[in-house]
């Protein structure tokens, strides 16, 4: 069979943290995997991205010397950004923009080449979004559970995020603790998982980010008079530190109370061969097998059982699946599906024969 | 002569504040002022607002039943916002769209309508967005101040903001008070106006918000320790506060430390009979008639000198400034004149004979 000719894509990541990121950034994390990947198989990729180069992607063409990491869900900088990488798109020749931002997809209806978008968000801020814009851009859900929650969007795939797996350590001798990693916040429930330990008789430890108003209110209010000698809060983990963690865990526990998206800790608890114990919320369901990488339970006073019956699963197991499942040559290969799929529509629709010279920003072959 | 043929207009305000605020919100105050005008001189506009109908635009499309007043500054609200505008410009036919927005201009590129932009803030965060933006948006600096910080975009005119003159109380007396009347602020300095007050051995009242971080630090550092029985803190002016402070007042200090774009409160002043003493920053030695409706002067240690002088100024002549200067009519005609030379270029421009349809959201005559 032929190969299939190699893509030119336009990668937009956002402009608070370098691509890859130095610590926190789980969007910036994927989109450099998914970079590294592309043009190990054989694409051209041109980074629109801030800070410093960090990837192998052909071209790097930076937005910001210095990430306006401060800035953060404001409008200004996001507005910015925007107007600047579609002026200098209009630059560079490409076959499709694949668009992480969440200014960005305003400009995708001026441009001939087509525009995919990931949606890393939850739904229901996003969906009056992407709504509006119509066929303007194709959406990417990174779960089904994302897409099932605003099924009339202008969907082309669903792609997991994919981590590099093999920059996990993998452990199949496990320490005698759980861990909680993630934000301390409602959502994310760390006080479920305390008492789900304590009553399943194992030590927890908890590490994450308490820094906005309302995760310092549930830390004072909800933690905080949990914890104890065998319920020890550690701050937030660095790359190093978290990925110990995570491997010496005899499971990870997620009792989330939202629609979370992904959940890319999930995953990265897996690559370490540490299963995972979570509440039916959001991607859960689909991120972990039922019974082999971990235990997906509907109520939280049954997180106490999922963690005892933990002792049953094989490390290997969850290494493997992680693996297959969330590696990313299989995000790779879930967007090149994807964007095949978009250029062939671009070609047959009616959308790209009579766009004026001037607000062509690349060509469509 | 003939009467050119009427306009229709599509004006996009922000989302955060009805049409016209019911308490703070400058842009929202002058969008419907404008559009109380143009429909006066038999234009039709179409408004595309947050909240409830205020003006008297032909057509009202309502973007949000609530504004979004507490997002004020965030990036999602800003987005979805432009996203529905554009999606509902699609339904309408006009011959230009003008834009108050943040995120809107990112979609003109899109449309055959040309797109007029008022440019409401400050240059040095704005520049950045427009310079990308090139001759996708043509924009209107409400001050040459203001426009000389970036010569180099893509201007077409300066139209001076307008306010409703006859709504503002005339007094030619006054009280024995001069006033600061803004955000309790650095950039608003209201520190040297009390200092300047107490020198020329007159009572101040400062009215203004305090709100952000900044304020709070700003007031309990620099202001609270300079008030007393001649300098009275009076906390947020309403509308009927304010208009009767800026009428009894022997003259506004407003010794801005910024390049503030425009200053409204100068003009309102004004209107009131009240002469305006500021430093020289910014729009100020624009808007202020030096020597006739005020003093614009260099240094802090000048402004006692230039209260004191306000005395001999005459409130028929600050009435009558701010009248012919910046009322209403005044702005219409400076609005109605860049439209009128934006769509002429847009005709003999190259940019708007070939759009494919479907990204048509407009029809220019």
């Amino acid at each position: 069979m032929l190969r299939p000719r190699p893509l030119r894509i336009a990668m937009v990541a956002p402009p608070y943290y370098s691509v890859p990121p130095q610590g926190y950034g789980g969007v910036e994390s994927v989109v450099a995997g998914l970079v590294d990947r592309l043009v190990a198989h054989g694409h051209h990729v041109t980074l629109f991205a801030a800070g410093t180069r960090g990837t192998a992607a052909q071209d790097f063409v930076r937005t910001w010397e210095t990430p306006p990491t401060d800035q953060l869900t404001l409008a200004l900088p996001e507005v910015v950004h925007a107007a600047r990488v579609e002026a200098l798109l209009r630059e560079h020749t490409v076959d499709l923009v694949h668009d992480h931002t969440l200014a960005g997809p305003l400009t995708a209806d001026a441009r001939t080449a087509p525009t995919v978008v990931t949606v890393h968000g939850a739904m229901d801020d996003l969906a009056g979004l992407y709504r509006p814009l119509g066929h303007a851009v194709s959406l990417v859900a990174v779960s089904n559970a994302q897409r099932a929650r605003a099924p009339d969007l202008n969907w082309v795939a669903t792609v997991h995020n994919g981590i590099d797996v093999d920059s996990f350590p993998y452990r199949a001798e496990k320490d005698d603790y759980v861990l909680f990693l993630g934000r301390f916040h409602p959502q994310k429930a760390p006080h479920l998982a305390v008492e789900a330990a304590r009553r399943a008789g194992v030590r927890i430890i908890l590490a994450g980010k308490c820094s906005e108003e309302v995760e310092h209110d549930y830390y004072r209010d909800r933690l905080a008079p949990l914890l104890g000698p065998d319920a020890v809060e550690v701050g937030v983990a660095g790359q190093a530190l978290k990925r110990r963690l995570l491997a010496g865990a005899r499971c990870l526990v997620f009792p989330i109370r939202w629609e979370e998206p992904f959940g890319l800790v999930m995953v990265e608890a897996m690559a370490c061969g540490t299963p995972v114990v979570a509440l039916a919320r959001g991607a859960a369901p689909e991120v972990v097998e039922q019974g082999r990488t971990g235990f997906v339970v509907d109520r939280p006073e049954q997180l106490a059982g999922a963690i005892r019956d933990c002792a049953a699963l094989d490390a290997a197991d969850c290494r493997r699946y992680a693996s297959r499942r969330f590696g990313l040559d299989t995000m790779e290969a879930g967007y090149e599906s994807a964007y095949r799929r978009v250029l062939a529509r671009a070609r047959t629709g009616p959308s790209t024969s009579s766009r004026s010279p001037h607000t062509t920003t690349a060509t469509t072959v």
